[in-house]
């Protein structure tokens, strides 16, 4: 049957003040009018159906997905957040128990999406591969920029199949490159962006796991083996922390030789930080995006998210980011929107703004 | 006896979001910990005493004007702004009609003066002058720098007198120069500012009313032949609408001949826009000017107004006015200070915004 994974288990804090830890990004209408985790359900949900998606989030935020996603059975409460490499190994631990027969999608909770069709033909097609073949599949974005944010790989033999949608073996994954390599990439059509969607049966990556981190794969086995017990939730708490923190991408994908790549040739955001909601909403006469109530005079190209109940008022300024929230507003330079999660850092330090994390 | 007239009729609408029609500027501690017309009143009040003390405000403003000076008796409440000629001479009709050897200090709610003592002596030796001869006299703050936002008057022949203030006839006002001329008056000595403050007998007020403007003064006796009766309210709401919209220097002080210039050699700051706070509040090491929590990280230069309940962070902006109130906020570059009027203006048209008004 077919399964899906979605990991939301970050802290979204490049999208301070509006995510905090325990209302982050992925459960906010960041982008669109329902939550990146609701939307993120809804895309795939047609080929998977309620009872068996898997959502791994962390334990603060696990009432809350639960409140945002009524129909999901499983959600995972990680004690601590230890990277994708453990959360997918437990979470295919899991299912393989109830279903060795499993095929997964894994997603992140937080990516933006419009082309809803495509992506479902994508990842419906990337499922059926999975199922016939004991391979790791990745769903590789085709670029639409010299993207130097992202990880790429680098496409190696077409496959042949009778799916519409194009598979490749892959090459190699490249880190993020620099501008002149990114260039390069884009222009030479071989390349895709590493979006962190996986597609794979339960065989093939508790095989994968076995052989590249045996140790982890043993502990998510001992964590799947109480699963529905009581004693669950405290062999989670006693293994989980100890399992190394790691990417799914360095702990497997690199090392592994079976991995392939399926052509996601639909429209794709990571919605990264706060200047990417730009590209989702429309601009008014003077380059300005705004949610909520603004007024601007000689203000261009900012980024306004507010609310229906507070104005902001913008004079004399362009390529600003303007947030506000009740106990926090945010002004940041566009340029400088990666900066913020040293705000939350810096807020971090500071007892008095605990309430502020 | 002695007297003041506080003018206290603005709007403050450079101060938005802070400032508003019934809670403005001058009702506001913009600068220190009480309000500007608290200072002003403290800063007065040992050189005419409670009992004296007329305030001129709006009929909005005078509620909250009554609440935060209860010691002080007169507080009119103007129909309609009418500028400063008709505001001061129905104040001193009131004053004269109580007191037809009054001398008065006429003075702006909303400046800000940190050094008492040079203002007390000079304004006290301004009443002294003016209790002894009949004349307009205007206290002319000595230049600290060029600057083009002022008007200026220009010195005459210095008069004798065994005050420690020195004291010169007027030889005419000059309207807000442009940066060469400003430097030449600053250079010269013999320029002072406009300040706006004013002292004379009720005598030498009322003749150059007369004189000047024959048909204002005789409404302003109209209104004061009313004082504490009931029809006070009906008349006034009748005459005072019906006086010309103009300042008492374009009405009296620059057609008079015997106007004289006391050397205002204190401090003084009308707190004119928001980057004028930053005179008075120590700076970061970034030169950033708080009031209220606020985190900077890369952020220069900037003036943020807040409270102890809300927190500003700014990220890799410089020069920028940052102002947070519960149902607004602004964001200005410095150099745009002055345009937050037309912010005003702006909400003002659209009926949604009554409220942040």
């Amino acid at each position: 049957m077919n399964w899906a994974v979605i990991m939301a288990g970050g802290y979204g804090e490049r999208f301070w003040p509006k995510s905090r830890r325990k209302h982050p990004k992925q459960l906010l209408p960041i982008v669109g009018d329902k939550t990146m985790i609701q939307q993120t359900v809804e895309r795939v949900h047609p080929l998977v159906g309620d009872a068996r998606i898997v959502v791994v989030t962390n334990h603060e935020q696990a009432p809350l997905v639960r409140k945002q996603l009524p129909r999901v059975k499983h959600v995972i409460g990680e004690p601590i957040g230890r990277n994708t490499a453990p959360c997918i190994g437990l979470a295919a631990a899991i299912i393989g128990a109830r279903d060795p027969d499993a095929v997964m999608a894994v997603l992140p909770a937080d990516s933006y999406i419009r082309d809803t069709e495509g992506y479902r033909r994508v990842v419906g097609d990337a499922l059926k591969m999975a199922a016939a073949q004991a391979v790791l599949l990745t769903i590789g974005i085709k670029p639409t920029s010299p993207h130097t944010g992202y990880g790429y790989i680098e496409l190696g033999e077409e496959l042949s199949t009778r799916l519409a949608t194009k598979f490749w073996k892959a090459r190699r994954f490249v880190e993020k490159p620099d501008r002149k390599t990114a260039e390069e990439f884009l222009a030479s059509g071989d390349y895709r962006w590493n979006a962190g969607m996986f597609v794979w049966s339960f065989r093939a990556v508790a095989e994968a796991y076995r052989k590249y981190q045996p140790a982890m794969w043993e502990a998510c086995l001992r964590i799947q083996a109480t699963a529905g017990a009581k004693t669950f939730a405290r062999v989670l708490a006693r293994e989980y922390p100890k399992m190394e923190r790691i990417s799914v991408d360095y702990a497997v994908m690199e090392k592994a030789d079976n991995v392939v790549v399926a052509n996601g040739d639909f429209d794709w955001d990571d919605v990264g930080d706060w200047p990417a909601i730009g590209r989702h909403y429309e601009k008014d006469g003077s380059g300005n995006v705004a949610r909520g109530e603004f007024v601007g005079l000689d203000a261009s190209d900012c980024i306004v998210v507010g609310d229906s109940k507070h104005l902001v008022a913008a004079v004399g300024v362009r390529d600003l980011v303007i947030v506000h929230t009740p106990d926090a507003t945010l002004v940041c330079h566009k340029n400088d929107a990666q900066k913020v999660r040293e705000i939350v850092k810096k807020l971090a330090a500071e007892k008095k703004y605990k309430r502020l994390l």
